[in-house]
């Protein structure tokens, strides 16, 4: 089964659009760009909502519901905003099909034209700003601390399972505040969760930076982002959480009355992370055997394998196993299926990630061990089933622990700085990975750069290193080194 | 507070559109016939959802997602369901906008017309089972058990907060199974989920039936429902299970090799419940003071006031229940604003409809007791603070039983029997609720019924009474009584 994977040297493009399709996680549908999440995908989103969720209530959000279509007229107000969004949006124009008078079958009637277009909405701060007009009247009402888990739609030339598709899921939040300070702190609060959430979570080392005002959010002041290294050693952008400053309050007229009873615009925030993030995981963890889970986020921590097959003093074991495993919160299962192979089971499993495989035979059993293989490394050890619940507990923990250092090292590897422009060009185009170079702030060296090399920058890193230096392309004064990377 | 809610006995419509907007629960939004769902309102959503989702997983479902559009071309294969749908779809035509040459502002890009026109989904038979035929070659593949939370367009065109509106939030549930017999135990078997998730959560007491030929769904053989009885003694269709046969394999050609290697297409279920619950939750028990919510589903259970303002000893006392309280996965707050007077926060919680209110006094504390309050009888006690907690979780068992026994109680008041159209008429028209009586069976009839008394067929109910009788309306022969109702 394995062997049906595209190796990451031979094909690494090819080898994670397999593992997508081999792992079972999704597939395209018959809808231009948009995925279908199959349910061994969806389980790992699910993971992620359910963990993400959870930080953000503790840090005092409420979820709410805003409507999927935002008119076409809301997206013009804010003048960058709709720069940004305009061309690549899905537009609904009708409400009625009918059956064709000249008997070609279903088509749209035109006597059901809206009076103004519905766009599906790419991000919905238009829509939530006109709303937040009505909620916000004084200092009392805020702050408004506010998330939505939702579909959103991007009309994308060229898709990709997880990492770029049409239609994709995330999470948005949108708040309102009374002060500047307020809202910064917002925003950065929030990036802190995104990048604790990745490295302890989806065992994801990120880099916490500032966009550049040229990859900025369209409408944002400021834009903070978690910038991944996946293992073509290309950027992932796997997070961002925006301080908007008052431009939304401006362009939906959100006032309110602060202590002293004077009127001002609100300040604003909005972030997101999305079903990108599986796309990330898979993609930094994966070998080429197939998919590696990080426990946290396993939809199952162990299988359990007969060898060869069922027996009754191995269901006895696998029995007790399941038991013991499932009161300590672990996900167990037993793959007990009489027609496959232990060696098929394996592969399978494998494929799909489980982080524990744990092989109960007869021979084994007259020594009372196991045999426990970790995905991660694939090593396989005897335990005894006396201290085997013990065991997989500390071993799922190592094993989150170990991935996390493994993609820790990988990136540290592949983490560069060029002082010129002959040495950052020769690093993107050979090693690629992470650039730290001087750059001298302008936009248009930002774009020069990207033409040259294809390498974007992804950040300027928070905390950044204060230091001289010439910009690596046209040799002006820099205070700072910034990354950059090509990226999806 | 509470006066500015219209009483049921005035104006029923007005009361419950009072109760979503006193309560916070949801608004009307910019887009015709959309709502934004408030917090307060979303929260009650989230926890239906957990149970929900608990439940279905337990009956061993797994969750997926499917595109939010389907291809125009898919909704006319299956010719009822075609039929259901498409006089109310929200149709996408274009997938970019630009800036008018003209200088009108923003304008469809006319260049940027989609080839076939994308619906965005009222409901995923179609796009889902023409995904199924992917994902099923053999009687190893099924049964298929997938469930998918999303949402739903449906271009109504008089919309009602939460019981009726254009886009709304749901799951729905795609199985697919070898045999006729498996599929039809699925469909019975959700539809119990469905009544045991009504009576044991929700607190909302529902007849479990079958709906009639001309009230099935489009594309089902078989749609079995479950219908409560709101305050106005109206009913209201609270969640439905289909048995679709073997109609969406035809359509969609999905077929599978059975284990004597034989091809036959796959039988199906689909089933689903909405935000419309919410709606069934608010008529059910909610009163002129505002909203009641059955503890199981109450976002928050336990509000503390001080009386009449915060002071050391009182804070420290609520310190304790907040401890103890939430020790016991109590929700519980403490309303310390110094702003308000307890009067003020009284009706704003009884309003919000939280199940008890703790009131801490100076008096109270010298006597070492506190005042504990349940929002659904109003009843108010002195309780000594050392046995405060077990008396919290009693009286959160007692509140959710006594919510479901008083629903019980109004919906026996309200269930007639009649045996002939006169008496019939008349109970429709005067005092309204289920009406049991025999009817032969035609839909000529059924719709002669509702024509007449503007009531409809609501369900036939399971185990069903068997007794000989004469149709209501025409006289003909009959063997059941079968439930009618005007209904939302």
């Amino acid at each position: 089964m394995a062997k049906e994977i595209t190796s990451r040297a031979e094909n690494y493009s090819q080898w994670y659009n397999d593992i997508v399709k081999k792992a079972d996680l999704a597939m395209n549908s018959a809808v231009r760009g948009c995925m279908v999440i199959k349910p061994n995908g969806y389980a790992i989103w699910e993971n992620m909502q359910a963990q993400l969720d959870k930080m953000f209530k503790e840090a005092g959000h409420v979820n709410a519901y805003f409507p999927l279509f935002i008119p076409k007229s809301f997206l013009s107000k804010e003048a960058e905003h709709v720069e940004g969004f305009a061309k690549e949006c899905a537009v609904v124009t009708h409400h009625r099909l009918k059956n064709d008078p000249h008997g070609s079958g279903l088509v749209v009637d035109p006597e059901a034209k809206l009076e103004e277009e519905l766009i599906v909405r790419p991000t919905s701060e238009t829509i939530i700003w006109n709303t937040y007009r009505d909620w916000i009247q004084s200092y009392r009402d805020l702050p408004l601390l506010i998330n939505q888990w939702s579909n959103v739609v991007r009309w994308e030339m060229r898709t990709r399972p997880f990492l770029r598709t049409a239609e994709f899921l995330w999470q948005e939040g949108h708040t309102a505040h009374a002060t500047q300070k307020e809202a910064i702190e917002e925003a950065e609060k929030i990036h802190e969760i995104y990048a604790r959430f990745a490295e302890d979570f989806m065992a994801m080392p990120v880099i916490k930076g500032r966009k550049t005002e040229n990859e900025r959010f369209a409408g944002a002041v400021e834009t903070y982002t978690i910038e991944a290294l996946m293992q073509d050693r290309k950027a992932l952008q796997a997070g961002t959480s925006h301080f908007l400053g008052q431009n939304f309050a401006k362009a939906f007229d959100v006032k309110f009355l602060d202590q002293n009873n004077q009127e001002a615009f609100v300040w604003a925030t909005s972030w997101g992370v999305s079903t990108r993030l599986v796309g990330g995981m898979i993609m930094t963890h994966s070998d080429d055997e197939g998919l590696v889970v990080p426990p946290k986020l396993a939809p199952l921590h162990v299988i359990i394998v007969p060898i060869p097959k069922p027996a009754p003093a191995i269901n006895e074991v696998a029995e007790k196993l399941l038991q013991g495993l499932k009161a300590k919160g672990v996900k167990v299962k037993y793959d007990h299926d009489e027609k496959k192979r232990p060696g098929f089971k394996f592969a399978e499993h494998e494929m799909k990630g489980v982080p524990i495989r744990i092989g109960i035979g007869k021979r084994d059993l007259e020594r009372n061990v196991v045999e426990v293989a970790r995905r991660d490394t694939k090593e396989k050890t005897s335990v005894p089933i006396d201290g085997i619940i013990d065991y997989v507990e500390t071993l799922l923990n190592d094993i989150q622990t170990n991935l996390l250092k493994k993609a820790k090292g990988f990136r540290k590897d592949h983490m560069h700085t060029a002082d010129d422009f002959e040495t950052f060009k020769q690093i993107i185009e050979s090693d690629g990975g992470f650039v730290l170079a001087h750059w001298d702030g302008t936009q248009e060296t930002e774009l020069r750069i990207k033409e040259l090399t294809k390498a974007t920058a992804r950040c300027i890193p928070i905390d950044n290193l204060q230091e001289e230096g010439q910009c690596v392309l046209t040799g002006k004064p820099s205070k700072e080194r910034i990354v950059f990377a090509k990226a999806y």
